[in-house]
């Protein structure tokens, strides 16, 4: 008995943090506490760096995850979106190296008579970013204030831009902490971060794209099912409906990696071309959206309606309408010649006969950002035009001299080191790969599992 | 492949938190330089206190135990003693309540020809601190520079004061943080800490009193044990001679709590008098003391020999003598009613006949901290004439009106409150405990086990 315990009532965060650290299950309201306070800069640095070490050792229930995701959310400004009338739906991936789906599914479910009130990030690391992307596009602004984010949704049923201050300021905090402290590598962080941020967006229905591979940050299928269950489990707590995909990213989605790039694919797609992988995961992703938003009462109707709204064209429409309401210059998605462009290429070519095995998916992002069309540090600025355009992807035969990968540059000096990192990411066999990855893994719902 | 990893070479704090944080055995090198930067204000709190918990849940090998022990040592000033022809030899103790062996085995063994360079803590918490105890005594300076502090020891054989900033600084910033951050409870942080001050002495021998029971930091035996062989197993590996014994602290050590209470208590056993079993652990641990400092071929001779030494008056004669050097009043030795008076006393009578079956160590502790004679923080004064005297021990027969304890108190209402607790942590039944706990639990040698 500690004849002092009277004299600290209340909130004690070194409790919390002895608590976490053997183990013991959190309450709602202990979590709560220690965010608000963390929020309003009540409690230092050095004590919660010591609790997140002790969550990604300890790890959080359920009932935890979700009580840290709802304090972080409510850390900030909910969008209150009730005034329109559409279901509101959104998608959100892990991540990966060309994946430009977010720029199709927007306007195609918007297509549909959905709200998407997209609010995305920038890449970091290997990985490409939403905004980054947006931005190749001559004049797009992804910092519109709310109220000018919400007369775009009204006016075309889309709207993408960037976190703003108000949204789970707690996350951004943490995360800051986080990334300096070897605290990043946790699902329940993960979950409750990704989580936080998307609810904050007022939706009704999230559809999660969790990648898997040598180019997603979970390299392994169990590790990303076990977020995405976290996830699906977290979302339907607090009320939404969910679906997670465990989706392919051993390889690059589609061929081009690169902002200005992969918008150019983007348009490809709305317009029903694009390469294979890339168009059936978009379809796969919109069909969800469809369906959770109770425009189709099957996945498979919503997939035959989305596949419909790409030829008829009206997902390009809404693409164009969505640029031209952000500020950017429709001509450049009707004629892709008039986005960035880099000033030189340069061709990679196969050194002997065979067939492509395998793309080392996290080196060709790297190869990207070495050209300058990533960022390493927060602070670093993004070449839009540059980047990577592969002419072969896992499984395809390929003959001596023939081209694997032009790479698109300005400065002579990265484009060399982003070859050799390239040609060291593909590698060829005299006989074709035996297994093919599937490009959906799981599909998986209600925090159980449905293939 | 990060290819911006080569501009970061060197040490890298996030890496030694991300090894320690995946269970990845960190080399010397990275733990000299984390603690060595720490200690230099070069990396912020954040990040030490998340690699902390790491350590807490990971735990460490032997090699970084030592590592880091050695890190902390070398952050400050080592006493070089070599110009003493003596042994150096020390006892630390990991507290507990009435435990004064200190302050009888210095002096003890400075007169078997011994040099004893004792740096000692305060106390914290319901434990007592031998620093409180000595200045108990009218005069007593436990805060000489080391100049004097070197000046008693070649005079008299012991000298007994606090830290100095000189000494392991490393360990006093690692320790405000661990103390506000959850990471105090690690066995490889407490040896570090530990060991680092002790071998900072310049001592040849140590003689470790791990304490275990209620009253003890450790409650288990498996616990003591554990923190006591990774102690010694780090002491051999720096080249001193070690033993640790786990003795018992599942009641008070001797009759008297209270720091002039203590110093009483003291003087008795210098006089060959006082309790039994407080007078049977100083003959144990000086017997190691004087083995392991090549006084005596063994134990059991060491013992005889520590024996005779109280016979014969040196002891207490070298106690005398290092008051008066350390500025202390000796007349308060030769008659103990000089030392500080409380104004009251109180008894707690007993309620029932039968046998005291247990004394809640820790709760008698907290009364004496109530009385005003301990510390719950740091800044707070210790008063050092109240406290508390046993009458009874564990095994033994009580009478319904039989005193039980007085308690010496100066004011009323903490008196009321210290009564309460102490009548709660007395339990009688109608027959005596079957078991006695044995004084002493175990002896650790050569990280091995002896008994």
């Amino acid at each position: 008995m500690n004849p002092y315990a009277a004299a600290t009532q209340n909130f004690r965060v070194i409790d919390v943090i002895r608590k976490k650290r053997d183990g013991v299950e959190l309450s709602r309201s202990e979590i709560e506490s220690l965010v608000d306070a963390y929020t309003r800069d009540k409690i230092p640095d050095y004590q919660v760096s010591a609790w997140l070490m002790a969550v990604v050792l300890r790890g959080m229930t359920r009932g935890e995850t979700a009580a840290l995701t709802d304090a972080m959310l409510r850390s900030g400004e909910v969008l209150d979106l009730s005034s329109l009338p559409a279901k509101k739906v959104d998608k959100h991936s892990t991540g990966g190296v060309g994946d430009k789906t977010s720029l199709v599914l927007a306007p195609l479910a918007a297509a549909s008579g959905l709200a998407v009130p997209m609010i995305s990030g920038r890449g970091l690391g290997h990985t490409g970013g939403t905004l980054d992307k947006l931005e190749a596009i001559p004049g797009f602004n992804v910092n519109l204030p709310v109220a000018q984010f919400r007369r775009v949704l009204e006016t075309c049923g889309c709207a993408m831009i960037g976190q703003t201050a108000e949204i789970a300021p707690a996350d951004r905090k943490l995360y800051a902490l986080r990334d300096v402290t070897g605290t990043v590598e946790s699902p329940y962080l993960i979950c409750a971060s990704i989580m936080s941020k998307k609810l904050a967006e007022g939706i009704d229905a999230l559809v999660l794209d969790v990648k898997t591979g040598s180019g997603a940050f979970m390299k392994s299928e169990k590790d990303a099912a076990f977020l995405a269950e976290l996830m699906v489990d977290t979302g339907e707590r607090m009320g939404k409906r969910m679906v997670a995909l465990i989706t392919d990213m051993d390889q690059p989605l589609g061929n081009k990696i690169g902002n200005a790039l992969e918008v150019a694919e983007v348009v490809e797609v709305l317009r029903g071309k694009g390469p294979e992988d890339l168009r059936q995961l978009c379809i796969e992703l919109a069909g969800w959206m469809l369906h959770l938003g109770g425009v189709s009462g099957s996945v498979a109707e919503a997939k035959m309606q989305s596949e419909k709204l790409i030829s008829s064209g009206k997902a390009l429409d809404k693409f164009r309408q969505m640029v031209e309401l952000q500020g950017g210059d429709p001509r450049s998605i009707d004629d892709v010649t008039k986005l960035p462009q880099a000033r030189q290429t340069m061709t990679l070519s196969s050194s002997s006969n065979g067939y492509v095995a395998s793309l080392q998916c996290e080196q060709i992002g790297t190869a990207c950002v070495i050209l300058g069309g990533g960022r390493e540090r927060k602070e670093d600025t993004v070449d839009p035009a540059v980047g990577i355009v592969l002419h072969k992807k896992v499984g395809d035969a390929v003959s001596t001299g023939e081209a694997l990968a032009t790479i698109h540059y300005n400065e002579e000096s990265r484009a060399a080191l982003a070859k050799q990192l390239l040609e060291a990411s593909c590698r060829i066999t005299d006989s074709p790969p035996i297994e093919k990855r599937p490009l959906v893994h799981r599909v998986m719902e209600k925090a159980g599992e449905k293939n």
